[in-house]
């Protein structure tokens, strides 16, 4: 039963595996890249047309082509379709799929192309399909956002540096606040889909090919905004992957801070938020224990993004041209950075309409820590106060408060009035919570007049996405 | 002598600094941030100008503002300002100069902002100005390889898979497809600078602030767009810091690229190309041997730049809002970028107009390795012959001219047509080098007559960046 | 046919899940944490005899709970075990299939410990077998290296530094080079193990547990050296993981560094070397054209381990004690990490012994350059004359040689004796390539004398290790 | 004043640099690597004496040497040294010095080396030597730790998971967790030592030199445990500045996370601690509030260590052998690791004594959320309960609580026993937090015994140390 002598049965037969199989099985691609099928059955729908167009292939080819790829793209999507190691990758067991069904037309589809502007072009157009699916989570996710910044615009809680309480925000604000992040990465994303869309295929291997093809043509058909400029390159760029994955790992960063906030806030010391029962994990002799998982899960999917980045850098670093064999090694990261940002968003954008805020805790917290100190100082100052003078009786007063423990406002107009004789009635304006956050009424600020505007502003730039 | 027994002295004294004066020099960052004082100082003049245009100070005070603050830009300029660790960083340090100068003026200069958000303005509009002199310097690069293509756009090479021999291709082609990398990172430079364009300023300490500010005349003057849309973003935000890292190692790894492929050109057994002297070193007892150093230490540099991409994503993950002292830690990798970004294009554009080809060098190694097989094939495809026989005919005869040591376009039209007799005299069009090159004649393609064409649209539209 | 609207179906389904499934799914571990099953094993039977041994199960409860785990371990091996989603890890099915099948004693076997220090405690049993697989593997390679440099340890070929040819050395001598740098990665992996050999079993969910446990008996019968000392650190610590990442990164870097070389070796420029075919891939039209298909993709795969230690690192950053959620992302990169070395490992280790050296090819490439005129400085030194004065000399002889296109060795004693009539005959003894290599005969040195006693040494480590 | 047209004086002036200053700027290094200077001229001695010893030096020669190195070393430590750009690096600079004041025989002290083999030396033992001071340091920081373990075994504070209370752990417990990371952080730095202490010096360019040297003699002097093993491996590694940065790395990682905790900690919301005024930073207008500065840029400081150690691995990718350029870059990464390991080590080791605890506050927020309720359900199973009925009954208790607002240790025996009548009045001694900590009482657990006895098994293994 001890461990000591390992048996070696369940984990180490691979080393056993014949040579020559193992390097097949180690080079193939076909067990992640069968995920391209889609992609690449419309690639090659759209190559056929166009050599089709330039009388490579006559109509009846064409047709026939047309009908085997539709074909074995049901069988994929039924499950019949069988994946074979041996053909190495998702173009070659579609290829020999369709020259089992329809005869010898099916090898002239590769006339004109190789596998290294095929790939390059599937992997262009999974990626702009997949980045609109994300842009479209993420717009659902700001819009869950921005309601909530509207339901609690008045919602007073503290603002933080240092971790330490600041000065008294909205609930609301801080929501825009997590807005504007998205809003950026939304922004990315669509920079990043704009200089993808320019399609690959024609480049051949390398250098071109001696067929009379029209490149503008199965650019058009496959909805890129033209054809790439370089052979060379469009078969050893990756540059898309890399800002694709940069662009995620600042989303991922930006997701990673909003779950540091929703641990903290969800602990017993803080007590800000009530987050849904589904997204947290309880125990059975703790029943008010609520474990915020969905968050913390998430905060750590931060890594395997960024992870993912390093490996498409590391990757490309110093690759002469045109195409090695090193870059069968794009694919997952990509794959694995679309499955969990895509997961990470959905699970925001359901989590965030549902969250409740403790407002009398957060109004409560706010209250500690003399908040509004620096606007009994701005009240000083507007009095004709020099700054420093200000600053000295604010410091005063807050001893005193500390002493007496009191906050500002809680003290009477004498007892403020013993550190400065500027200071009248209209001071507990500024003074209470209400008062402070009012105050900051400019664009950006954190007055409810102020977040109200801000989310309408955000609401409409949502709406001019669709 | 022995280092067993390690003297303590040169490195060692640090651990009994004083541990007051070791906190003090440990927070600070004038040691770096010093750098910002220019963009410091045009912050604070816009700043100052906006409050004169609302009334929070006068014309006369603004007036002692400015004077105070070119003061002491030319004082820093001329090398005579002192900066002190007492002061923590730049701004305080310019603050209390301006105090020094014209009194409590100095003081009013810092309503209704805080550090938070001046810091905030001042490394954007630091990133900003450099990313024009990098966009800059990168143009003077294209140019030189859209120069170098033209000159070579006939010259014949290998092009490579695998580091193989594959198909003949063009210098100058080659050149284009650096370009193209390069044509890219300068649109990201463009889109990150774009987004990084939206004022800070007015965001305060983290909530705005209660003064009468008007933020869109203070990022007016600063050339900004717009004023931020939220104040604890904009104090907590780093993303431009990242996206503009992210950016540049996307460009150093096209440099690694580049880098890589020069020095195995100028190795001994490619000698493809000749490197200017003066970015190379030599050896005093091998007057032949010229090391390709500043290639190779490019190469290098990848590393660098990754790792401060690394160094950002890193240090913001999980930050709750708004400013955390962590984020000092932004500025020495941004900082490191821009000079390393700088110095690699500088290099690489004063070296690539000087590299000079081996064209009977390159023109030889291309006619290895049956590189024009894939034209033999496409040949009797258009002959009419199936592609699979086409195929077997190719292999065919390059087996036959392995045998017998001779390149396809060395046989006989006799010889050839022993494998097919479609072979016709038209063949020794498309197997010599000239011939398989020409034909790749489409656009993206290596045909001289597309790489000029393709040069050509790449001048124009360098043309229009200016 | 466009992909312009493109169609959701095979993608974007996931999207309509219903919320609770997919909160079940994105939090489940049991996807990837199943392959930890044997360990989990290993550990529950521990954890059993460990309460039977301090009676809180009885004699009988203990071989309820052996034989219900075995015939668990029997029904996953034998692939009919069912594993659920709903139960979320390896644990949890386990467990419940155990009360499935011997009662309410499954329940049992839970005393004590908790999720927390069980997985704590299976991912370094796991971790420790794959260890023990990878160092046999990682000998294995060594081995052939030591063979191959028996072999080839007179064989001359180019020594180079900045890839420029710099003095000869012996095949055997840079293929010991190889070993040294894997015999670091043996030794760091041992290190990994030693530290990562304590029992974490016992800390409970994070602070011990109230049962008299005897964590001494469970570690020893689990093969540990100790159990852990601290039951906070216990259930957070996840150093193995990141010190195994970083020992896999630069195992994986070395492995990158060999791929360069044989990519760079198996090219047309080079030619110094033939890899086995079934390591390569052909193409159908080039019989001649040979892809080192599997040093390009190892070369790639650096990345991904790469990327691992990043998100491992990530990951961690800044979590507070003790256990979060956030540390279930740490399975997958440790199961790729695994995965990716061990194959690479045996494709090296089955790839080397196979390496044939075009040994004519390696020493013609080797005369070029004026390899050995540091020998003719050397020998100029010895025969008196000052150091300066016998560089003077070398660096006109090459001029002449580089002008009559001679090497040093080419030419006669008279030529020689122009430069210096220190020069005599035994010259010739330091100018050829035997004279150059066999003149570097100190430990480390390139002399095929020292390149066998080397290769002597480096097997009497390896024959230590078992 | 606007930014619009940025002025280019300041910082954009390098580009008119003249190309061959520029490259000779560009490739130097002696701006960082001066720092190398002690133990470069130590490395220059021992090849001196034992070039001395193997009869290429006479006695008078070294002596002479010896001498002029001393006086170089004290003109470096008074700061009189030119250094200058043009001579490269600092062994150039320290070489040519040399000649300068000992004349010819100063050119004779680099026989039988190269630059390469001397570099490779010198930044072995410098980072030897640094290891050391750090490895010092963390001692005095574990020092710290264990005795404020000591100070606190019985301070009760609330043990979390997912940052939600789940039992009582002591504050010396706490403390002795992050012990236990330093101590592996010990024994990795230490194995890194281990492993790097071999000497390169011989390997010379790459192959070895002709010179009768005595390899073994110059690796004692340096107290070396041997030479190396091969020498284009030796002139190629670098592995050990990788294994410092990942060991380098993982330390800062534990301190991220000690400083995240001491973040939380000083918040208004936790108050479990005070830090001492010197770490942190007041604000002038509230006076209360007490930023944790040094904790803060700390935790920053990880993701600069974490980048440095992915340009190393990035930098070292797929280099072919022997010495390249590219190595030139591994000094910067190393020198900033060093300098911020120190400071943050020193930071935090003068920091930890000075931590106060607030007792009361960390005991009421132990108290809060039942955290006892594991150990009433231990109870329940110690009189004989199963565990689910023991479960169910923990289950009403609570619920029961938390409607009439009581902790169960506030409930009386009446009400505990309508739960169950197996609930006697022995079950406040495990209600207690006392009661709860006291029963974790074995190796690894919480119980203050155990605390104690751990802290003394820490402070035996430092004790050993020296």
């Amino acid at each position: 039963m001890s461990d000591k002598e390992p048996s070696i049965k369940p984990w180490g037969g691979r080393f056993s595996e014949p040579t020559d199989q193992f390097v097949e099985r180690f080079t193939a691609s076909v067990s992640f890249d069968q995920r391209l099928y889609h992609h690449d059955i419309n690639g090659s729908l759209a190559h056929a047309a166009m050599l089709e167009k330039v009388g490579v292939l006559t109509a009846a080819e064409l047709a026939d082509i047309q009908r085997g790829l539709e074909e074995i793209r049901a069988e994929i999507l039924a499950g019949t379709f069988e994946w074979s190691v041996s053909l190495e990758d998702v173009h070659m067991n579609i290829e020999a799929r369709l020259t089992d069904k329809i005869g010898i037309t099916g090898k002239k589809l590769h006339t004109g192309r190789s596998r290294n502007d095929q790939v390059a072009t599937d992997i262009r157009l999974y990626v702009r399909d997949e980045l609109a699916l994300i842009c479209k989570e993420l717009s659902r996710l700001q819009l869950g956002l921005i309601n909530l910044a509207k339901r609690e615009a008045k919602t007073i809680m503290p603002g933080f540096t240092h971790l330490q309480t600041a000065q008294p925000v909205t609930f609301g604000h801080h929501m825009l606040a997590w807005n504007e992040m998205l809003e950026r990465d939304f922004s990315r994303f669509q920079d990043c889909g704009t200089r993808l869309n320019q399609c690959p295929l024609g480049a051949a291997a390398l250098a071109g090919t001696t067929y009379p093809i029209d490149r503008h043509y199965s650019a058009e058909l496959l909805g890129f905004e033209r054809p790439t400029e370089n052979s060379l390159d469009s078969v050893s760029d990756r540059d898309f992957a890399i800002e694709f994955a940069a662009a995620a790992s600042v989303l991922m960063t930006h997701l990673s801070r909003f779950s540091e906030e929703l641990v903290l806030w969800t602990s017993a010391q803080f007590k800000f938020i009530e987050l849904p029962d589904r997204f947290c994990t309880g125990s059975s002799i703790m029943p008010q224990k609520k474990n915020p998982d969905v968050p913390e899960l998430i905060r750590g999917k931060v890594g395997r993004v960024n992870g993912h980045l390093v490996s498409l850098l590391t990757l490309m670093k110093s690759q002469p041209l045109a195409y090695n064999k090193d870059n069968q090694e794009d694919k997952e990261p990509i794959f694995d950075i679309i499955d969990t940002v895509k997961d990470c968003l959905k699970a925001y954008a359901d989590m965030v309409p549902a969250i409740t805020v403790n407002e009398d805790v957060t109004r409560e917290a706010a209250m500690r820590g003399f908040s509004t100190a620096t606007d009994l100082a701005d009240y000083l100052v507007r009095k004709g106060l020099p700054f420093r003078d200000a600053h000295e009786v604010v410091g005063k007063s807050v001893a005193y408060g500390v002493a007496e423990n009191k906050d500002l406002s809680e003290m009477t107009l004498e007892e403020l009035r013993t550190f400065s004789s500027d200071i009248e009635a209209d001071v507990f304006d500024v003074l209470t919570l209400e008062g402070s956050v009012n105050a900051r009424d400019h664009i950006g600020g954190t007055a409810p007049k102020q977040v109200l505007a801000a989310a309408e502003r955000a609401e409409n730039r949502l709406n001019k996405r669709s």
